[in-house]
């Protein structure tokens, strides 16, 4: 563990320096920068497009379904409702902050967010469509043809640019100043006393280890159970089937702990719902710390603080279809 | 249909007398009038409610998923997909401009919004959900119970108070300024001749017998299939499932024209996805009238005219599940 912690202190002070020339108290988490949007009429097509339930099979599942933007970027289920109502096979990460992870995906299959977007719409058990009859809906909308002329320069436009548009609107999609955020900056009295201590808690035994960086997580790809095993009836090989080295085995994306009071339930089968159980469980499995309730609380009440602005989001109004549009057919077999 | 003709013509007159003070066109259809806004604090509340999943029995599914307004306010699907992925029995309504209609539903069985609110919720091929269970969630969640406090004057709040949000949020989706409606103001450059020629033979050949009113249609309720008879597979027998008068079955209200553009597949049965085609069944079926290609032509470029504004809605931030929430089970038998 030491050896890591330390390489993961130092990366994440490389970050701060990087990211952040403005001043913050010296701490292996930095706040949230603010998004600078450079280009609006592509985030706009973005957002369309996380929106449009025409980029699944059915016409009825969007990017929004599971990454709710009213829900914390997430879907509150334990694992997601996908074509056909099938079980997905593991919790949905929520969209928030994710521009600030090294990569997508509990196991980090993709690279980016332009890489990640395409996943959902193809997979059988999410929007359970194909890339191709994605595209041949869009393009028999002449308000997405249009669109992608003007910002991408061609009417032949396919995949590559549906998922960039998604992904740059993604990326507007941070939560800056939470009352964590403002305490980073400076302001004393952000936190309450009790959070503080919370804080405290969470760097002094360790959690920060893993948790850290601008998105307190995000950072790295860690071992579900390092002191004790974690038992869980999901299949998951977490990052083992990205590597193909056995030592990868159950090891996953550290989530941010952004916005965590929004993104129940936790873990990546989502089989807890409380921050309470959340907590003791990484405090035993992680750490080999039992916390006692009133640390526990404490670190609770801590987590709480990182509940950032939400972006807000007004609703886009999708152009309809036309006679030339393929029909979903939510039943069909 | 003569004696009925005037019936209507004479109500939407009285309607338009009671409605508008403002100069308008004198014929039997009417702008939409500007929503004022009176409770705003409930139409937040009732926001809220419209986009939570919370009120279904898997935690998936929202008045917004079948009534989506970024969608005309309609799922455009056949039939709403519902919970375990069931087939809804008839084709989801818009709910825009909906408070302009005399009842809701295909079949009027409900008088109000507020009365309608509640059905989707426990109807199990919808939410799934039970009014008492959905009363549970909200009342564990401290925000909606602190806004119920404030807009109700009880944290005692039922499936009333609730339904009544709802509608008066609904209440606010209304679609003003249409090309049409500004034509209807005065406004001669409005229209092109050749949608003005649409309109008039709208008006001439006799649709706007029951497409009348303020929002052309919803002021009535008529057989599908007067002159020839209509043929589906689709079960629903309208107005007669309400009043068991056998001469009402197969009569269903009248849908709304306003934003027609938006809501396809059309009919009850959700069977026809193109305005062209509609136009052209409605014609024979109803009227005993066959459009020439011209005819339709126009037509369907008048309908596309009253496309109105949308509402523009800021997607609410839902406040967070809490310890004491019942927790979704979408896959539980």
């Amino acid at each position: 563990m030491s050896t890591f912690k330390l390489t993961v202190l130092a990366l994440s002070t490389c970050m701060a320096f990087a990211a952040h020339a403005e001043s913050v108290r010296n701490v292996p988490v930095q706040p949230i920068p603010a998004v600078e949007i450079t280009e609006p009429e592509k985030v706009e097509l973005g957002k369309m497009l996380f929106f449009d339930p025409r980029l699944s099979r059915s016409g009825f599942i969007s990017c929004n379904s599971c990454h709710n933007l009213s829900m914390g970027g997430s879907d509150n289920l334990v694992s997601s409702i996908g074509d056909k109502w099938a079980q997905g096979p593991i919790n949905s990460p929520t969209v928030l902050n994710s521009s600030l992870n090294i990569a997508q995906f509990w196991d980090g299959r993709a690279e980016t967010l332009q890489e990640q977007a395409g996943g959902p719409i193809e997979n059988p058990l999410e929007m359970g469509f194909t890339h191709e009859l994605a595209i041949e809906v869009l393009r028999s909308i002449p308000e997405y043809v249009e669109k992608f002329e003007t910002i991408y320069g061609t009417s032949d436009f396919g995949i590559d640019e549906v998922t960039d548009a998604i992904a740059v609107f993604e990326e507007t999609l941070v939560t800056p100043n939470s009352r964590f955020d403002q305490w980073l900056r400076g302001d004393d009295d952000a936190l309450t006393d009790f959070e503080l201590e919370g804080w405290e808690l969470f760097m002094t035994s360790g959690c920060v280890a893993c948790h850290n960086g601008v998105n307190l997580g995000g950072t790295s790809f860690q071992k579900m159970g390092i002191v004790e095993p974690y038992h869980t009836l999901n299949p998951a090989e977490g990052r083992a089937a990205v590597t193909g080295i056995d030592a990868d085995r159950f090891s996953f994306k550290v989530p941010t702990l952004r916005n965590v009071e929004l993104t129940y339930p936790y873990f990546h089968d989502g089989a807890v719902w409380t921050l309470t159980e959340a907590v003791d469980i990484m405090g035993r499995l992680q750490l080999g710390r039992v916390y006692d309730d009133e640390e526990n609380a404490k670190i609770v009440a801590f987590l709480k603080t990182l509940t950032g602005e939400q972006p807000e989001i007004v609703l886009p109004i999708l152009p309809p279809s036309t006679d030339k549009t393929p029909k979903p057919d939510p039943w069909e077999e």
